[in-house]
């Protein structure tokens, strides 16, 4: 049973905040400083050159990797970190465009975060007017599987709204039609249980600076199925993921299974970073905390619709259909989640309408989610949102 | 005038070290981990998703670019960090391919680093048969740079001899022929004065992790040259590169300029480290650095000819035809250098047969060069190197 007042003594949160916007940016692990610290020191400053082997660097890709196939039901050894979330998408969705040749369709759905409709969007223009990108919506991808489609490019989490895709029924479904899959786990990994194996995914990418709590940039991670990773072809060819990267060959070989996915020089800080969150992942059981992210996202949103009857919920109502988070939506959504932040209860606003609200059980509990719906029902009894102060809108938030 | 032992006492290296491997990876600066420390503990720690704003998260790939931008002779707000130098090689040259779209042949040479052949390679097997990567001695590029090439891609200076291009010469002849250009400033950046404006380049990339001391994983950087600025159509088309990231469309638009060729979310803890190194490079005058580096480098050729008979000169002689480094070819170079790095003289070794030392003038003086030839004579007149110990290969030095 993994130990939640555990892992949460292992973040640190300033004082008085209430943080629930994990789904965004996961707090700060409180052994991040040190460990980053560390690498600097006395691998960068005391190895210099030779940190590559000696402190392992070049292999941490791999070695974490491992550590994330756990949570998200991959084979080990088929996992591996660089990059970003959008060039992994890119990458992903380029192979299985290869791996499917007589079709040029990408199928995608409106509720996907928006880079990864950009990122294709741009491979689809480079590869020519033959390709295309179909955006339909959510509850419509199943009815748009068809045998046209080369590419199913699904985020399985929904971004805005929490709405969970089934991953194992649409790969099923894909597969039968002929389709590669590539899965975007984003706000899946870290936030409940995938199982990627099982569902017989064919790829898959993500990111660690949400529920991996890797900080700001982390470094995003792929996932190429067995039975491909030694037929994909890396369209960013890369020399650290040829098979022999220091014979400085003047030809592309791609190297063994997953390690072609390397791209450029690794992230060694930012890898060090979010080795300090993984080693609080490895204390934890993912069905734990699925199960208890559902109990937690459950009173939230029994609290919330008791006491503040203007908040429409636009999450699903189940648990299992729906991911780590909670929506809801309010014509001033912006001013009262600034309103909020003004109270040390950090969730985010998404357009037009939409309060959202991450719950992580290793440093969320339930004393957190009362007191979070208490200052929520503060700030909606007595229309704190209808203050100029809040109005104003910001880049990010 | 730059002040070199005021910027070398800035930096940390080993007691007994003489460290001539910054042209792979650059040595700590004293401030790095307490600059990384703040921005992981006050910022992230304290801001959490705020940091993006307040701390100026966002900004940062634009705010540090502009002082790269001055090292390279770039027009200011035309430079931006991000992902790896081989991801920027292939944003580039996607890039300037479309801006020649009746011509399909990239035109580079053997001396080019691997993964810049690797990333072309990989892109034009995307674009399919009509496109083609042709490769050529380096000496034979201005014979070949005729009307059916879209695109000249080289690195300035050779990674392994330090032999340079003549980047003004090559680019007007090939503007005059109506090729595009793509210079890779890897071993230039932070080594010699670059001119990007004064040259017309119309791209460059470049890695921060040797010359520019960014740490291990170091974010790249690109330029695109005003004039193309707002014609280049990024293929990698991330949402950072959106004209509105925040307004979360379904459809990319770019941003302006060189906006658009950012990605996906910024590596924030690498680019702190950036920023520590930034601050020592802000006391550096080019003019001085390129200078003192040639001074360093002649020096060096001078005295190891003299006392060690059994290397022969792989770079240039002339100072002005060579990057920051010197290589000497030996046979048994590889256990060579691995008895130098054992007495304290780091430099590398590529195959087949160089030794190749860096000389970087923000930490490396005279004395240093003095004391480097001494071990370097002895290990050659005494013949240490023919040792067991030094002649078993390891994957990275």
């Amino acid at each position: 049973m993994t130990d939640f007042a555990a892992t949460k003594a292992m973040f640190a949160l300033p004082e008085g905040m209430i943080y629930l916007d994990g789904n965004s940016l996961g707090p700060m692990p409180r052994a991040t400083a040190e460990r980053v610290r560390h690498t600097i020191e006395d691998e960068w400053g005391e190895m210099l050159i030779t940190g590559w082997n000696k402190a392992g660097w070049m292999q941490k890709p791999t070695a974490i990797g491992d550590r994330i196939a756990r949570l998200i039901g991959a084979e080990p050894g088929h996992v591996v970190m660089g990059d970003t979330l959008s060039i992994k998408v890119y990458q992903a969705v380029a192979s299985a465009l290869e791996l499917n040749p007589t079709r040029k369709v990408v199928l995608s759905d409106s509720g996907n975060f928006p880079s990864d409709l950009y990122m294709v969007e741009g491979l689809v223009k480079s590869l020519g007017p033959d390709y295309a990108l179909r955006v339909v919506a959510p509850e419509e991808v199943s009815a748009h599987i068809t045998d046209d489609v080369a590419v199913l490019m699904l985020t399985e989490v929904d971004y805005r709204t929490g709405r969970k895709h089934d991953m194992k029924a649409l790969t099923e479904q894909a597969h039968a039609a002929g389709v590669v899959t590539v899965w975007d786990l984003a706000h899946s990994a870290g936030a409940l249980p995938v199982d990627l194996a099982g569902c017989k995914a064919d790829f898959a990418v993500g990111c660690t600076y949400k529920y991996l709590n890797s900080g700001p940039g982390g470094p995003a991670f792929i996932y190429v199925a067995p039975r491909h990773a030694d037929a994909a072809r890396p369209a960013l060819s890369g020399w650290l993921g040829h098979a022999a990267p220091f014979d400085f060959d003047l030809n592309y070989k791609p190297g063994n299974g997953i390690e072609r996915m390397r791209v450029g020089t690794p992230p060694v800080l930012q890898l060090a970073a979010l080795e300090a969150s993984m080693d609080i992942w490895d204390m934890a059981d993912m069905a734990d905390v699925r199960a208890k992210s559902i109990e937690l996202c459950d009173l939230f949103i029994t609290e919330v619709e008791a006491r503040c009857p203007d908040l429409t919920l636009a999450s699903p109502r189940d648990g299992a259909g729906r991911g780590s988070q909670v929506s809801f939506r309010f014509h001033e959504g912006y001013a009262a989640m600034q309103a909020l932040i003004a109270r040390g209860v950090v969730g985010d606003f998404r357009a037009p309408d939409i309060m959202r609200f991450g719950f992580t059980p290793l440093y969320i509990d339930e004393g957190d989610v009362r007191a979070a719906v208490d200052i929520i029902e503060d700030v909606m009894t007595n229309a704190l949102w209808d203050r100029p102060e809040y109005k104003t809108r910001n880049a990010v938030t």
